[in-house]
């Protein structure tokens, strides 16, 4: 399966006026804080790869979990190999981390809401330091990734938002000053 | 808190049949399987550092643990600095370690007896190409180490083992070939 996604800027109260016009299902709010990790005998800006420990708290429970993200396998489809699984507790696996040398250098916090509207998954981000972001998403099989996008467009497009403007850079790399892809 | 342990070759009938007769109390029987981890950026023999996921299978349940032993912090009481925590799924941990460099070179695979006797722990292990030992622990505070290690001591002679048959090498170093401490 692959996930398209499509990111752009928007304000969130004009946004959720429109799902509620369109009598979109809301899926509820999580916090989540993601810390990304240096490596001491790599340089992961330049393999594209990732290592995260998230923080995740919803409406009664927390859950953490670890995430590797390898670089990309295919550029099209954006894909990558990852690795992700829960952890008891997330700040032995920061202390574990830094003993192996590897450091939380950066750190993303933003709060989710979600909905969902046609299939769609659309998520009012607000994240600490960038601002206001929604993201439209959906799976799709290798097959018809190029139909799920039209329809991620189309839904962008009956909330008002243009998928011109759609922004490729993660969270992270806003943060650190990227522009580009 | 410390950990107070010793451990030494036996055979495993004969310990069972004492503890029968001392009334020692049956804490059921787990099996480990413990995959060692190489660093790519040090040499953990040489650091004193190791870095292990565990897999333990009891009577109903399996959990899996991710641990991190740091180098000797105070010789005699063998105190290390320690981070471990449960993990959703170790495989995708082994994964995730194999993508950042670090592979598994090493298992200890066991299968262990526990009794309690006396505030005492008696574990009857069982280990892939090594063969029976029998531990016997117990938790001290600081002031009270000796005491408790002298307890030990007793729970071992009367379980007919001699406590200066104490093998201090650890399973995974004997399993490498060392035979000091």
């Amino acid at each position: 399966m692959y996930e398209v996604e499509v990111k752009v800027r928007a304000d969130h109260e004009q946004v959720r006026n429109r799902l509620n016009e369109l009598s979109a299902n809301p899926l509820g709010m999580v916090t989540q804080e993601d810390s990304y990790y240096d490596a001491p005998h790599r340089d992961f800006a330049e393999t594209d790869e990732a290592l995260r420990v998230r923080r995740e708290a919803g409406n009664d429970e927390t859950v953490e979990v670890v995430t590797y993200k390898g670089p990309l396998v295919e550029e099209e489809s954006k894909t990558r190999k990852e690795h992700e699984t829960v952890v008891g507790d997330g700040n032995t696996v920061d202390a574990l981390l830094s003993a192996l040398g590897f450091d939380a250098t950066e750190t993303v916090h933003k709060e989710r809401e979600r909905f969902e509207i046609d299939g769609y998954v659309v998520t009012l981000d607000s994240v600490t330091g960038l601002g206001e972001f929604v993201e439209v998403e959906a799976e799709a099989k290798e097959n018809d990734v190029e139909s799920v996008r039209d329809g991620v467009y189309d839904v962008l497009e009956e909330l008002n938002l243009d998928p011109e403007e759609q922004i490729r850079t993660s969270y992270l790399g806003l943060l650190l000053g990227d522009t580009g892809e």
